[in-house]
């Protein structure tokens, strides 16, 4: 299956289907309609059968997807049936909450090396990886045989960054630097842009409206009807 | 002009054409070309001449657009000509880490409210916001008129806090949780979701892919040659 037959939206919403598998499988569930998916993750059931037939082996829909067999068969596909080692780029106050986030290490994804020029950051340790100097990028980082990079680093920053990573083999890139890095194509980047994110929710607000009246059972909340305006 | 003929994902470009013109900006440009506007960003400029025509003001394509005008004109759209108020729930590693991240404010937004669950971070500061009780978020919010929530606590958690943030008159969700929430229709969701932007990346890796050969100029950087594979 060539990567390049495969719309990158596609791609995009695998995960989530992984995660909400995964989910239900701990909670005991055996099979799902692509009905039933669909609405835990808020999209169509059409959208869900389509977006599988690119694989074309997920099972029959009808008497329902086996929740085991199809999130297996996802966790193939997204190459998560092993750990990634990644290398973080950045250790001030974002860098060390990423080297502490425990979403990455139970979802094939493993923190092994950590690189900083702030001085004052080399030698500290985040899960038992000791922070190196940047400079060491370029050596360390094709020795691990590394092909995931996270930049941490401020904005200005961002593209030397990037350029150093790619220079040092690695192949994929999460940026959290708020500036929009230039890579050679072979190289796929996401990006994590809080503030992008913001400023393209505000077009949707109004200055002046008012809170709908409440929408979810508030008997289960404390009442604010008095303190509401 | 109503939000519902503007397609979102055209929204979600607003921001990216904004930061790119205000540092064009910052350089002392006074007028960019769709096609050079386009490839500082990466996309085509016949995307960028579409996108722009959904507003119908944006100035004369051809000798090209008033820079300033230009991103006047976005940061009017996106209602970025006010400082909007943000209400943070969390106050963890990745709290604490949003909470003092300086892209927010230099860009409309304050958070100006902050509130957690964990005894031991009540009472707590950051840049002069007092970490509240999570029980306060349904009095405060309203008061104060917040219309933007940012979610940073356990995946477990946030469901049931994106239910009291959109029943507080919340009407704009940042979710960094590892969890897909359900909101009513009239709340707007951005995930940020490094763990699935990281799963996506992997499909497209090799187990046994090698680094090309470098693509940047080297004549920069330390010499990889000999500890590259």
């Amino acid at each position: 299956m060539s990567a390049n037959e495969i719309p990158d939206i596609v791609i995009r919403r695998l995960p989530i289907y992984l995660r909400t598998l995964r989910r239900m499988q701990g909670l005991g569930l055996e099979s799902v309609s692509s009905e039933d998916l669909g609405a835990h993750i808020g999209v169509t059931a059409a959208q869900i059968r389509r977006d599988f037939s690119y694989f074309g082996r997920f099972g029959k829909q009808g008497k329902g997807y086996d929740i085991a067999n199809l999130a297996d068969g996802i966790q193939r596909v997204l190459k998560l049936d092993r750990t990634w080692n990644v290398a973080l780029v950045g250790f001030g106050q974002l860098g060390r909450a990423i080297a502490h986030y425990r979403g990455f290490e139970s979802n094939s994804f493993r923190i092994s090396a950590i690189f900083a020029r702030n001085r004052e950051h080399i030698g500290q340790e985040a899960n038992g990886v000791a922070v190196m100097d940047a400079s060491a990028m370029q050596e360390v980082i094709p020795e691990m045989g590394i092909r995931i990079g996270i930049i941490a680093v401020p904005a200005d920053n961002a593209q030397e960054v990037a350029e150093q990573l790619v220079d040092s083999g690695v192949l994929a890139i999460l940026n959290y630097a708020p500036a929009i890095i230039h890579v050679p194509e072979h190289v796929r980047v996401r990006e994590i842009d809080p503030t992008s994110a913001l400023q393209s929710l505000t077009f949707y607000l109004e200055s002046g409206d008012q809170p709908p009246d409440s929408v979810f059972d508030t008997s289960l909340l404390p009442s604010m009807a008095q303190t509401r305006d």
